[in-house]
């Protein structure tokens, strides 16, 4: 069990039950830690110049998921109108980030590995949306 | 002119106007600072327990405006369907922000300045918004 | 295992073995987060202003142990000038926040957990530090 | 004046002159967006195989800079033990950067600016060691 789980679990701030949260923050943090590995990989490999949008798209899924997970480590004034359009935005941008992995995965071990941690991602973050709408 | 701006000037890599772009970064990483600074003294004031509101709405308001300078700043790999909700919360909680600080305005100099900040970047947000959709 | 050991197995980019950089990575963002949470159960407790130390340490300690964990999950273009000073100042907020985290754990459950965090993060940053000097 | 150096002249929590630390905010924000957007530039290049390390510095930069600010941003807890060795990494890698940049600023207009904005940030966190230590 991650400290963040435990902490959750202590601080039961909002009507959200904190194992949803806590794994949810789980997935939004190794996502982003998995994107930001991935454009490190990405650089040194030899068809570099295929993997501009790969990059990209990694590069804004990291900093749109670590503060995902930011915003909802602190349940105590939770704000629909902020944490839903959040939500949102990391979904689309784990299933774009995703989706151009997967184009690479058969190449790119790297690829296959980054391509999981966003669809895992993808998936926690919709079913936190589900509980809060 | 910041650098920022110039380097937007530079990199013209999206459809809309970089100074629009720019100057909607300037505002974000303004109100990130601002919101920044005001938490730090509002940790100091004599009727703290009145200020938890704002000191929670100000570290929600830092971590997105943050990451939206972040999204914005890489034109080249724009998709609507991250950006528009990504600026969509910033708007949101920009504006939860200026209230809060708004009502602390009289007694607190830093919370009337915190307040101008959000309330500029929140109008910068709908700006860009505007031009996106 | 998470995405992150699996990553930087495959992008085996430096000198220094990918399991402790795992390690230190999952323990960095663990603490950080641990943090997080730390100052949102903070704001909410009666004895508010003897917890202002806390909640201060906290802040910086989320800030620089979630980029000391962005750093060095880039080894490809690892310098020891930026990633040495970096595990020091993260190594010595981890250490003050720990410290100011043991005062109250007797009192709140969430200090005493976030205590362990950043107790486990320092340990980690240690030994990375010793690898690479 | 930015709400930065209006906030930190109302807050007023350390001893180091508060234009001297806004002034240095201000140059680690504009750095680091800088190096943002000069990531996005590098990207498009067509000699992109020979800005590899360009983009990985900047990466570093931008993170290392961005934390960098929003420590010194709250002066109240501040600690030499954290505050000097960030500096330092900061400090290092804005030299690094810098010089990676000017390699390419003949050729590339966007990382003739980055380097500026890499050299303005390098110069302004010496100063403020300087007062620092």
């Amino acid at each position: 069990m991650t400290y963040t789980t435990q902490m959750l679990e202590i601080h039961h701030a909002s009507a959200v039950d904190p194992h949803t949260v806590a794994s949810a923050i789980n997935a939004l943090t190794d996502c982003a830690q998995a994107c930001m590995v991935d454009i490190d990989a990405d650089l040194g490999v030899s068809n570099l110049s295929e993997m501009v949008k790969c990059i990209r798209l990694c590069q804004h899924c990291t900093d749109v998921c670590a503060t995902t997970a930011r915003v909802i480590s602190r349940p105590a004034e939770y704000d629909a109108q902020v944490t839903v359009p959040l939500l949102e935005a990391c979904l689309a941008i784990c299933k774009a980030c995703a989706d151009e992995c997967e184009v690479h995965a058969r190449h790119h071990e790297h690829c296959r590995v980054c391509a999981e941690a966003c669809r895992d991602c993808e998936s926690h973050c919709r079913q936190l949306l589900a509980t809060l709408k």
